[in-house]
């Protein structure tokens, strides 16, 4: 047994590309660096990779050589990912051979396609860290608990949450999005939320999930990176993506794809605490226009923070800041507002990220004193909630 | 007089991106890192910008006032470039009105576009320093010798040598490109040449001069800086570009549009001395085939030099590379040879330089022994020469 196949380039690279951004290759173990190829008597071969704390399995049917497919022999292969993608991916014509030469499991890759011949250089196989493997079987002696949700809800709720997760590891419990079932909606369909915080700023995003949700009130934290790399992978709004979420792992998988995390330790806020009661103004403004007046403004601001400031009054919205040394700006523009004028600090990029996830045509601003939380919500959808923490400015 | 106009931004934003990518914030004298806009009696904006060693001058007709154009008052303003260039950039809507208020030459620029008002420090346009003036004028103290070549040429032969310039800034006479008139074509044409050289490769491009050519035996070295920037200018393949070159300045001119450079010092090697003599093979290869095995064998090259080896047989090319701890690869590709079989090393960036540079269909490659320079010629062109030196593979 040692591998021998041959494959579709298209079919090939993109897998693993996708391979190589899960492989860790400045990790410890030199093995987490690779990309881990097996051929099966079925004449499937799976890629896989991981890079400790994500792990990635997908599957390509390619056949038996005896029914006229690309697997002639069957075995496995440890090869540096980011090389092999690399070279796959630059090969000319429609077809490669990979076949491992020397011993099972290590010695030489030999990639062929055209008038190109590589050696390269396999670990051993063996070693090879198990993918899903180890985690997930601690994690299954609990009842694994999962739910099926379309691929453009999730991507949305990923999109609406990933940018305000805290980026500080030292930050127990607010460094992962929290995963859990709400309530079912009107038309009586369970429904998935996804939650992120940083502490400055909260974001909360749902969708219908298409099946059954048998989360049974778990709340689960996911990573920035598995997040991240789930949002990459999904490739169409109709995909049906099943998540399964154990103790201490989830994975989510969508036909022959499949992507595993370990999941965050630690104790997300009771976000509801933060929530603000009923809101003392409303401010309505166009998403595209806030969106442009903040940019414009940010230009000026002298901090890091792109620290503006957002002047609320019956006729419209003023949005100014200033440096001490280049200048100032001022940014008029319409907006509705119910309520006595205030004006506040802002990060504007604070604001710009919900603009940018939501692609809000209109958003309306929920107001109370100056210093107090802001609720953010996108005009005519209440699945989805942003709140932001105004800034001080002296 | 206080400078007061108003020009469409599409008009004006791109003349304050160039401007900005020849300011230099980081110049000791802050004034380098502004923008110069002036407006005169005429009705003409001029926007100007000087990193030093070169200077750009932009024209644009806006019109007077009193005839229903964008200039209401003359005057200068000198504001940061890259602030200028972003705020302008970023306006919304057709107009952009700017006003300079405070003492002539200093003070605030205003700038109101939409709801949008800026009010950005501008600094003493009194004290901006000459644009094209002081170093012309000592030029100019000597006869301007002066020619006109198409824009589709002159960027083609900018093209084809900027990549082998020297980027030593030690390295005296090597770290500009030589510029000076090639003998006339047989079509009795003035032509002109760029050559550039680092020492281990050198490139030669000629193209026709649509007028007659003073350069008068003239040998012009132009600095990489002005070299880059002049291609990045060239909008057009029919433009008409007028090149003046005094003794210590060149200006390249279109229409509107001039920039101005100091002229680089020292002596170019006399390059005719490297030109090998009669070649002893010559192989002809498909361009983009070779520049494919190149690239895919580089992935498997040790050093940062892409350091490959190119055995030319009577059969075809193998091009191949090894790394001790990744593996080898090896390229088999079509090609013709006159002359005995050669083996000898190269550095694959090299030959990809004047494959990309060229865009060459076809590419003859003149080879005297083992580790003497190597001629690259494209098929059916006697415009361009290219010469690279062999590596010595251990």
């Amino acid at each position: 047994m040692s591998l021998n196949i041959s494959a579709p380039i298209g079919v090939l690279a993109p897998l693993l590309v996708r391979a190589k951004g899960i492989a860790d290759p400045r990790a410890a173990n030199p093995l987490l660096g690779c990309v881990l190829l097996n051929a099966d008597h079925d004449g499937v071969l799976t890629v896989s990779a991981t890079g400790g704390s994500l792990a990635l399995t997908q599957r390509v049917a390619l056949g038996t050589a005896g029914n006229g497919g690309g697997v002639s022999d069957t075995g496995s292969a440890a090869v540096d990912a980011a090389r092999l993608a690399l070279v796959v991916g630059g090969l000319s014509g429609d077809t490669v051979a990979l076949r491992l030469t020397g011993k099972t499991g290590k010695g030489i890759v030999e990639v062929k396609a055209g008038g190109s011949r590589y050696s390269l250089s396999a670990a051993e196989a063996d070693d090879y860290p198990p993918i899903g493997g180890e985690i997930p079987a601690v994690a299954r002696a609990v009842a694994d608990v999962s739910t099926t949700i379309r691929g453009g809800d999730l991507a949305r709720m990923l999109r609406e949450t990933l940018f305000s997760v805290c980026t500080d590891e030292n930050r127990y419990g607010l460094n992962g999005l929290l995963i859990e079932a709400a309530p079912a909606g009107d038309d009586g369909m369970p429904r998935l939320r996804i939650v992120s915080t940083d502490g400055s700023r909260l974001s909360w995003s749902e969708g219908p999930a298409s099946e059954a949700v048998t989360l049974d009130g778990r709340k689960s934290l996911i990573s920035r990176a598995f997040a991240a790399k789930l949002e990459s992978l999904i490739s169409g709004p109709d995909q049906e993506w099943t998540l399964t979420i154990g103790q201490r792992w989830i994975s989510a998988r969508c036909g022959d794809v499949e992507l595993g995390g370990v999941l965050v330790e630690g104790e997300f806020p009771d976000y509801r605490m933060i929530m603000p009661a009923a809101p003392k103004r409303i401010a309505t403004v166009n998403g595209p226009v806030l969106a442009g007046a903040l940019k414009r403004a940010s230009l000026m601001a002298s901090d890091r923070n792109s620290s503006v400031r957002i002047a609320f009054a019956e006729g419209g919205l003023t949005v100014s800041a200033q440096d001490v040394k280049a200048g100032s700006v001022v940014e008029e523009l319409a907006g509705e507002l119910q309520g006595s004028p205030l004006s506040t600090g802002f990060n504007a990029s604070y604001l710009l990220n919900v603009l940018s996830s939501t692609r809000a045509e209109s958003v309306r601003l929920e107001l109370g004193e100056p210093l107090e939380p802001v609720i953010v919500r996108v005009d005519g959808r209440t699945d989805a909630v942003f709140v932001v923490m105004p800034m001080r400015l002296d």
